[in-house]
């Protein structure tokens, strides 16, 4: 398993989802990418994780089809329509953490793009009844974010509202691949 | 940490819900406990687990307020209303592996039990237009499921369609506690 997580004998595709993203770190980088990061110097700027084990990570989700690596010279990796449907899922968890573990309130804020207003904790735009996909979401920073937990310009870059899936423009970076 | 993650220099709700349930088997052993699975011997049976760890993650469950430990003598080990917060991301993760990893369809249907109709990817039944809780699907085998699998009395239990929650019948079980 590329990703290091094996539920074979279990007839179930919660399992076989699991075996995709269930690794450690997987579904933060997932996280990432849905909010706009797209370099490896940027994750690993943005996550306290070993260069290499995002590099063994990020592997690992363009073997799965997960994740795209474009651009020639800095290499870029763009979430595919197979990672879009994963989606719902990491939002579900997400909505689950600010429910139970959010003293302030939610962390980041989800607005359906089109009419202004935030989705419920189903995903749903109260306003047309739809449920928007990520690349029709805005996101920004909610009461709970706390931005003393972390100052990299990844995490800067990341306050600004900004449509999921679109590149975040990320300024004083290093780049050095 | 009680569930051996920690992401706890990551400012996101999504961090602090893996936290607690992005362990390895976690998430399975919670999908088991909505099924209706109570018994240690029963997860035991149906999780290729070892004890030791079993142990270790019925405990960190109860510790994070997601399972209560009830009975005297057999111990059962209920789903809390936390923990029935968290039915949304595995019904979203499990969809993604129907989607993405069940050549065959589904393995496993579940159905709004006031409308007998099929909840829809988002959980939302297409009757009344709710977003059922757990307690109120009834899941049954899909055409994807495969039997042959696995085979102990716990998989076969789980063949029989029930209502999410309910505590399942498991005939020739033994109880060794």
């Amino acid at each position: 398993m590329a990703l290091g997580v094996d539920y074979a004998r279990q007839d179930c595709s919660l399992a076989r989802a699991l075996e995709v993203v269930g690794e450690r770190w997987t579904m933060l980088i997932l996280r990432d990418c849905f909010l706009g990061v797209r370099r490896f110097s940027d994750f690993a700027a943005h996550l306290d994780i070993s260069k290499a084990v995002l590099t063994e990570r990020l592997a690992g989700l363009v073997e799965a089809g997960l994740l795209e690596r474009t651009g020639t010279g800095h290499a870029e990796y763009v979430v595919t329509e197979r990672a879009r449907g994963l989606w719902p899922a990491l939002f579900a968890l997400a909505q689950w953490g600010d429910a139970e573990r959010a003293p302030h309130g939610p962390r980041r804020l989800f607005e359906h793009e089109a009419c202004g207003t935030r989705v419920d904790r189903t995903g749903r735009c109260p306003a047309c009844g739809t449920v928007p996909g990520p690349e029709d979401l805005v996101t920004r920073p909610g009461p709970g974010a706390d931005p003393t937990v972390r100052d990299d310009h990844v995490a800067q870059a990341l306050r600004t509202p900004h449509r999921l899936l679109e590149p975040v423009v990320v300024r004083g970076a290093q780049r050095p691949e």
